[in-house]
């Protein structure tokens, strides 16, 4: 069984209200490295079989298609899972 | 200006009724190829300078206690962006 990672975050234009949430409780926890915290979604699409280019392109159209919005996201990744390799 | 992703899934034992949405809907569009969705938060927070060890052992424990709840979501992955290497 194969698995592809599918990653889609906000446009960097896009006011992310999660992300800055985050930033703002991160410094009063201790850690106060972090200057910017963008919050997206990651998607795991089981496939029966290895991950071939057929399956990744597929997986890049469901992306597009179901998986983001296209005017305020984008999708920054899709690859097979290491793992799996 | 560097870059760490932190990934959050549900752990596989919990239910994923989002995943599942998504798992029906992907035939429905003509994407028969996956057999089981997964969807979890994928973080991406932004240093001043490098991303160094130090950050990196940062990042984790924000991870674990700030970013995910050990009850029911594993922290996947905590790694540099590449693209900023």
């Amino acid at each position: 069984m194969g698995h592809v990672v599918i990653d889609v975050m906000l446009k960097p234009e896009i006011l992310d209200p999660q992300g800055q949430a985050v930033a703002g409780a991160l410094p009063r926890l201790g850690f106060g490295d972090f200057t910017d915290v963008r919050q997206g979604k990651r998607f795991v699409l089981a496939v029966d079989g290895p991950v071939t280019d057929t399956v990744l392109a597929q997986a890049r159209e469901a992306a597009d298609t179901l998986l983001s919005n296209p005017v305020i996201e984008d999708v920054v990744s899709v690859h097979a899972l290491e793992s799996d390799a």
